[in-house]
């Protein structure tokens, strides 16, 4: 890496928008190249569901254990050297068990739940919890409010982590709904008022990006943003890397493709980062493109993607 | 045991008021003389709590596990076989880590937890865990609502578990304080309306018995009652055998003994119970009573306390 590049992004704000696996893989490249008080993540919280009597956050914990460390890297969600005592009792007594809470995972939702019962808000929970897990990055929870997304299927309308854990996300989108009135907290307003480059992760752009956009004012301020928003696309070769976004760009009338997403996001982003495997496929599109490895692999690609992104971005902003 | 004593005693119905340890004891003994379907356990849920999100019922849960089989005898508390993987993650998150919630007890709460939520009475949460317990004796709640008992210190009102676990019951106690208004559950009256012998199980009567008597009307009921009602003193030699009850009885301004237990159920029993370490210390009272050996070592000493008494109830009410 260049040591003018570095003291280039030293000076600058960066926030990335969130959802769970790709959006935590890319937030921890970029917290290796960005100063830890540079860099904002904003995480999806239209995931979170009231569970077992506990407060759940999927993309947030995702992310959190992704930055702190402690990521089971092989299924992709929930903790490094995890054990299920507690689920599998709860499952013997006829507790629901289709979310797979494990026993290190459950202390989180236990301190959530019990600092939320106190009267903190989510903010200042993730804070606490960014502490214990020695994160230095400012993560937050796009709002402060519950904001569940729930998904229209052909037959009905279903709380999200019902859809997509356990439907295992296979009944048919045929619409994804947002609540009205979420409002972004004063501190995520706060990143996005000194940002000067902001991120879309390569998440979902429908149920973990969007419900982002959709807590006001951030997807005003993002608009209005002088430099440069740079999205990175979460399908490859017309699949997504993880979870439901090709199945349900389909379902929503699109083709499955890297330059779906770019049009999807449309005038919001001056910059889109799509996959070699794809290359071409967005030529003609209105923003500047960079064509790359997109499939984070490991510790080293995530660092490598960050860091073409951020050069990207800075070419754009120039 | 007398065949014919078995026979009568089949067709009596008997309910026992119970708090945690002495009265899980004694209702273990009781299901193993009185049939099933003709014997009902009322629990003190005064000490229930909320804690770390979830609902906690520490008197319902230790009759719960010592009726169940999976008690751990060496505590008194929780379940055998325990381990302790999120309780430890929790304190290290800096959650609060002075209640000591196992991995095996933690599914009891997560369960309990999802079907409150869900809109079910503990009542029929209270059930839901019997059958998954293969417990068939009659365990009810006292009442479906939250009753907190709140204990007065010289300088501070604290809340039942505060004071019991955290505070480890050294505050002195200057009052108890028990809720307006909690009504017992119509299972419990129903219980109560058909019941035969009505047993006051060695628990504390200020922590533990008083609250069910002071869920309306269970006390009254108890008063009306034709038949037998007959307490196990929870005092032996002057100290109770396990918790604040001798301590208590100090502070508030009774000798500690049971004597004093007696006097303070007054005439609301018809016969006393009392351990033979103190034989002779209640022949003045008003009520029957029977001197036996009241410490419950092991299974064998809890059937034979039980026989004991139904035989003594049986005295009394003929």
């Amino acid at each position: 890496m260049r040591s003018d590049f570095l003291e280039q992004i030293a000076t600058l704000d960066v926030v990335c928008l969130a959802g769970g696996v790709g959006g935590a893989k890319l937030a921890e490249g970029l917290a290796q190249v960005v100063p830890p008080e540079r860099l904002t993540v904003i995480v999806n919280t239209g995931d979170d569901f009231q569970h077992l009597g506990l407060t759940v956050c999927p993309d947030l914990d995702t992310v959190l254990y992704t930055l702190g460390g402690v990521a089971n890297p092989e299924t992709g969600w929930g903790r490094v050297g995890e054990s299920w005592k507690t689920i599998k009792e709860t499952d013997r007594l006829g507790g629901a068990a289709w979310f797979k809470l494990g026993d290190l995972d459950l202390a989180t939702h236990l301190v959530r739940s019990q600092l939320l019962a106190e009267g903190q808000t989510l903010t200042a929970v993730t804070r606490h919890l960014c502490i214990h897990f020695d994160i230095q990055v400012q993560l937050l929870p796009m709002s402060d409010q519950p904001a569940p997304t729930m998904i229209a299927s052909e037959e009905e309308l279903l709380p999200f982590q019902i859809w997509f854990v356990r439907e295992r996300w296979q009944p048919a989108v045929r619409e994804v709904c947002l609540p009205q009135d979420v409002r972004a907290t004063p501190q995520v307003m706060h990143a996005l008022e000194y940002a000067d480059i902001v991120v879309l992760a390569p998440s979902n752009p429908f149920v973990s990006i969007d419900p982002i956009l959709h807590a006001y004012p951030i997807r005003e301020m993002i608009m209005d943003l002088p430099r440069a928003v740079v999205a990175v696309s979460p399908i490859i070769g017309g699949k997504a890397v993880k979870g439901p976004a090709a199945k349900m760009m389909a379902e929503l009338g699109m083709s499955a493709s890297s330059k779906s997403v770019a049009r999807y996001y449309g005038e919001l982003i001056d910059g889109f980062i799509y996959d070699q495997q794809d290359a071409g496929q967005c030529d003609n599109l209105a923003c500047s493109t960079l064509i790359s490895d997109t499939l984070m692999v490991d510790a080293k690609s995530r660092v490598r993607l960050a860091t073409e992104l951020l050069q990207f971005a800075l070419s754009i902003a120039e």
